[in-house]
């Protein structure tokens, strides 16, 4: 079957039972990271971290905040997609590091600046939580795609409990978990066939 | 270049000017939607809806309340991600949709139904938007990342005014538009290099 998306998003499902001896290579790995970084956002902001975790110990410490649902301990690699909500320190981060010292480039990104700290700056803790948390499942979406493209399996969760994986894991209070993505390798295939509702719940014309 | 997930990220950008003249064909239109029908969701519950506008008429209306972004009116095709509050029957709707008239099937998904009721389909309108905003999100993404297979240029973007979209649009209430992205083909390349938050910013290792 040609490796093309809709083959690969055909090949994924959300994989339970990961065979906890099969690890990702270093090289695969980095692609996956790499693709994450590529993701677009909006204003370009990647209002997100991602902790990958490897340590067992961890892992296993993450399962019992997470109904013990045996993926994140048998995966071989857990993203923690946090979001973050230091909106106006992430503005003043993206024009020094596009400016690189340029100061006329400093000052050509000034009205980008005032655009983005009216539009996203000013926000409060929950409306930036909302507003960051979209732009990071744009983030886990790639992150599942570049993994089928490998024959990589992953399993999006958000059934685990924040908070005490944020105190767990020592954040700062600038950023959240909010969706875990275990990665590795199936130990079996899907229990039910690929369910998507019909084109013409999801798709109109106009 | 081989057409990988990355190569395929590294060309895109979001396309400020579109080629009015160059259209998609029914051929390409129809993978984007298929990615977008294959894109996973939490419970498998898609709880959004794509209006694919081609009428150009509508795509100038819409352009005016889009601070008179040329790419809405010069696109090939907007598409507008709309998010669904309306959660309860979307449970019901899947367990019809699966069982297929099937009895045995239906009492089977009964312990589906009692989860998802508790988890998602309590929520009232503003909790219910933002969960189903975050899914749609990830199908906004894999519509992006099929375009950029087929070399199809996208533009997502937030900038636009929602309330007025929906009631031109006639939207029912449990429909909410909330991000767009016109598509179509480039009229010119970026107009900067693309900028991403370095690695050490964006991931740490556990």
């Amino acid at each position: 079957m040609p490796n093309t998306f809709l083959n690969n998003l055909n090949w994924r499902f959300a994989t339970k039972k990961f065979d906890p001896k099969k690890k990702i290579s270093a090289k695969n790995l980095d692609q996956i990271l790499k693709a994450i970084q590529l993701t677009p956002s909006s204003y370009g902001l990647q209002p997100y971290h991602i902790i990958v975790v490897t340590d067992q110990k961890l892992k296993d410490k993450i399962k019992k905040y997470s109904f013990l649902q045996s993926q994140v301990s048998d995966c071989s690699h857990l993203l923690i997609f946090c979001t973050r909500t230091d909106l106006k320190k992430r503005i003043n981060d993206y024009i020094d590091l596009v400016s690189d010292g340029n100061k006329l480039k400093k000052i050509n990104l000034q009205g980008f600046k005032l655009m983005t700290m009216t539009q996203v700056g000013k926000l409060k803790t929950p409306e930036a939580l909302t507003w960051s948390a979209k732009q990071t499942y744009l983030a886990l979406g790639f992150a599942m795609a570049a993994c089928a493209e490998l024959k990589i399996d992953s399993c999006p969760m958000e059934g685990f409990m924040p908070k005490q994986v944020d105190k767990l894991l020592k954040l700062p209070t600038y950023l959240k978990s909010v969706v875990l993505l275990p990665i590795g390798y199936r130990a079996q295939g899907p229990e039910h066939p690929k369910f998507r509702y019909p084109k013409n719940d999801l798709f109109s014309q106009k």
